[in-house]
C-alpha cells in the first residue's frame, strides 16, 4: 500500500513536470523560428540600437524579449490545465493552487507590458520603481490569502535574544514588494555586453531549477514543482533568445526582457517560499547594485551610459570613466569613494584638479582587474563569475545554513 | 431579523461598488492629467498618425489606449482586496470569486499587451485572430472550474422539438472563445472618425452598467456586481480618453484601446453570464461586421484604408469607394453584392466597364443615405445609432424575451 501511495505521489509530481518540459522544448523551437522572422518588424518600428562595441553600424533590433515573453506566456496558458489533472472532472478542484498560477502570470504579463512600454516610450525612473510595485500587488494578495506567513526564523546566534522566530508582519510584505522591484531592475543594470542579460538570466534560472530538483524530495515539493512550471519554459525561451543575442548580437533583448525575467524570478521566489535562496542566486547583481549605488543615487556623477568603451584598434573592451572634482562631492560620496579606494575597488587617476574613475559597474571592475578584453571573453568571464556565485550560494544554502538554522 | 439580513446583504452589495465608483473618479482625474503630459513621448517613439480628415498635417499621437489601459489596471489592482472585506481576516475566503477577478485581469492585461504590440509592430491578421483566442484561455478555464454550465435554454417555439434546454458542451467554449475574438476586433473595424472608437465603447459600457444595475435586484446580483467592478473604472478612464479623442482629436486611441475594450466587454459578459445580452449591445458592430464581410474576406476588393474621404473644400466627409469588374467577382461575391443592391444597402455606379461602390462600412452607409457630413456630425449620428440600438437591445432583452423564454 505504502508503495502505491508513493508511486501515485511520484506520478503526481513528475507527470506535469515532464509535460511542461516537453512543451518547453516546443517553445524553444518556436521561439528560434519566430525571432529571425519578426525582427525586421522591430527595426521598422524604430525599435533598434547601434552596437557601440562594433566597427559596423548596422541597426540591431531591440526589445526582442517581447517575443520570448509572449512565447513563454502562450506556453504557460496552454499548460494551465495540466497540473490539475483528474481534479478537473472528478471534483475537489484546488482553487488556491489555481489562483497562484493565474496571479503569477498576471504579474509577469504586467511586467512584460511595462517593459515593452519602457522600450518604446522611455519611461521615467519613478515609473520604473512604482510600476513593478503595483504589478506585484496581485502576487502579495495571493500570498496573503494562501499563506500569510510573515514569520521569519531567527538565526541561532540571535535566537537567545529574539526567540526562535519573530513575526515581522507588514514588513514581510514590504520586503516582498521590494524584492520584485529589485529583481526587475537588477538584471537591467548588469547589462551592456552582448549576451550578458540573457546569459546571466539563464544561469540564475538553471540555479533555481537545480535547487527545485533537490527540494522536490522534501515536504514542500509542491512549491518547487510550481517553480519548475515557470522556470523550464522560461529557460527554454531564453536559450532561444541567447542564440541570437550571443556575440556578435543579431538582436538585443531590451528592458522588456530584463523586467520580464526579474518578475519571473521574484514570482517563483515569493510563491515558492524561497525568496532568500532566490536572492542568493543574485549575488553578482546585488554586488553590482551596491557598487553602482554611488552613481545611481548621484553621489558621484553618472553619465547616460556606463557601458565599457570599445577600442576598435585592438578590438577589445576597456573601462569607461567618469570625472569630477573631489571637492564637489558630498560627504557620503567622499566616504563611499574612499572605502572603494581602500579596498582597491576603483580605478583612480588625478588630472588637472579633476579625478577620473571607472564607472561603477561590475563589468568595468572586471576590466580594471584583468585589463582590456575581447567582448566575447568579457561576457564569458562575467558568466563564469555568475556560475561561481551560484556554487557559493549552494554552499551557503546547504552546508553553511546548518550552522545558523536547525534544518 | 429579515430586515437585518437585507441590510447586511445590501451593504455587502453596495459598499464595494461605491468604493469602486470613488476610485473610478480618481482614475478619471489621473488619466486626464497623464494623457497630455505623456503624449509627446508617443510621437517621439514614432507612434503617431496624420489625421487624413483635416487640412493640417500635425502629428497626432497614436495608441493612447495604452494609458487608459494602464490606469484601468492600476485601479483594479488597488481595488482587488476591497470586495473580500471581512473574509480577508475572518476566514472563509472565497477563492473561486478571487480567481475570477485575477483571471479576468490576466486576459485584459494580455490583450492590452497584444494591442500595444500591434500598434508598434503592425502584426499580421492571423496573429490578430490567434492571440485573443489564447488570451481568453485563462478565462475559459475559470469558467470551466467555477461554473461549467454549457446548457442553453431553448426558445419556446423550438422547445417542443429540442426540449426545454440542451447541453451544447464544448461548443459553448468555442462560442465564448469566438466572442472574445469578435469583441476585440468588432470595435477596431467600426473606426476611423474622431471620437468614434471611444464614444461607442462608452455607450456599450454604460449600457452594460444600466443592465447590471437593473439585475442587481435579482438572484444573480453577484455576477452583476462583478461586472460593475470592471465597467465603472473602464468608463471613467475611457471618458478621460474621449476628452482628448473627440473632434478635433488631439490623440488617437489605437488598436491598443480597441483590443483592451473588446476583451473587457467579453470578460464581463462571459464571467457575468450575460454574454448574449452583451452581444445585444453590439448590434451596430455586428451589422458593420456582416456588412464588411465581403471586403474582409476579399470577395470584393478591399483597399488598405476604408475610412470616408475628407473633402477639404466643403469641410465634410464623403463616402470612400472601391472599384472592380463585376465579371471578376466569384459567385459568392456576386450574390452578396446583389443582395445589398436589392436592399439598397450599397452605392453603385458603372463606369467604362468597371463598377464603383462605396467601401462596405456602416460609416460609408450612413454617408450614402445622408449625404456628405461634417466629421463631428458624422460621429454624433453614429453614436446616436449606437444609443438607439441599446434601447432596441433592452426591448429585446426585457419585453420581447418573455415571448421566447419563461423568465
Amino acid at each position: 500500500m505504502a508503495a502505491d501511495v508513493n508511486t501515485e505521489q511520484s506520478a503526481k509530481m513528475w507527470i506535469p513536470i515532464i509535460i511542461n518540459f516537453i512543451m518547453s522544448i516546443g517553445a524553444y523551437c518556436i521561439t528560434v523560428k519566430v525571432i529571425p522572422s519578426i525582427k525586421d518588424k522591430f527595426i521598422k518600428a524604430n525599435l533598434f540600437g547601434i552596437d557601440m562595441s562594433k566597427t559596423t553600424s548596422d541597426k540591431i533590433p531591440e526589445a526582442l524579449g517581447m517575443v520570448t515573453g509572449c512565447t513563454f506566456l502562450i506556453t504557460m496558458f496552454l499548460f494551465i490545465p495540466v497540473p490539475f489533472g483528474k481534479s478537473l472532472w472528478e471534483g475537489g478542484f484546488p482553487h488556491n493552487e489555481f489562483v497562484e498560477l493565474i496571479a503569477a502570470l498576471l504579474s509577469i504579463c504586467c511586467m512584460l507590458l511595462l517593459g515593452f512600454a519602457d522600450d518604446v516610450l522611455d519611461l521615467l525612473w519613478r515609473h520604473k520603481l512604482l510600476l513593478p510595485t503595483i504589478a506585484s500587488l496581485p502576487l502579495l494578495m495571493v500570498y496573503y490569502v494562501n499563506f500569510n506567513s510573515t514569520t521569519i526564523i531567527v538565526p541561532k546566534p540571535f535566537s537567545e535574544y529574539l526567540g526562535l522566530s519573530i513575526d515581522i508582519g507588514i514588513l514581510y510584505y514590504i520586503y516582498m514588494g521590494m524584492l520584485a522591484v529589485f529583481c526587475t531592475n537588477a538584471i537591467n543594470i548588469l547589462a551592456g555586453v552582448n549576451g550578458l542579460e540573457a546569459g546571466q538570466s539563464i544561469i540564475i534560472a538553471i540555479s533555481i531549477i537545480i535547487f527545485n530538483l533537490i527540494e522536490l524530495s522534501g515536504n514542500l515539493w509542491k512549491a518547487h514543482q510550481f517553480s519548475l512550471y515557470f522556470m523550464l519554459p522560461y529557460t527554454a525561451t531564453t536559450l532561444a533568445l541567447l542564440k541570437y543575442n550571443w556575440y556578435p548580437s543579431k538582436v538585443f533583448v531590451g528592458d522588456t526582457f530584463c523586467y520580464f525575467s526579474g518578475m519571473t524570478f521574484a514570482v517563483v521566489g515569493i510563491l515558492g517560499h524561497f525568496s532568500k535562496t532566490t536572492l542568493l542566486f543574485f549575488i553578482p547583481q546585488i554586488f553590482n547594485f551596491l557598487y553602482s549605488a554611488p552613481q545611481l543615487f548621484r553621489l558621484i556623477p553618472c553619465p547616460r551610459h556606463r557601458l565599457p568603451k570599445f577600442n576598435s584598434k585592438i578590438d577589445k573592451m576597456e573601462i569607461s570613466t567618469t570625472n569630477f572634482r573631489y571637492s564637489d562631492l558630498s560627504f557620503p560620496g567622499k566616504t563611499m569613494i574612499n572605502i572603494f579606494r581602500v579596498f582597491r575597488l576603483i580605478w583612480w587617476q588625478e588630472k588637472n584638479g579633476y579625478v577620473v574613475t571607472n564607472n561603477l559597474t561590475l563589468i568595468n571592475l572586471v576590466l580594471y582587474y584583468l585589463g582590456p578584453l575581447h567582448e566575447q571573453g568579457l561576457t564569458i568571464i562575467l558568466l563564469v563569475i555568475q556560475i561561481f556565485c551560484t556554487c557559493l550560494a549552494f554552499v551557503i544554502r546547504y552546508p553553511l545554513a546548518h550552522y545558523f538554522y536547525d534544518v
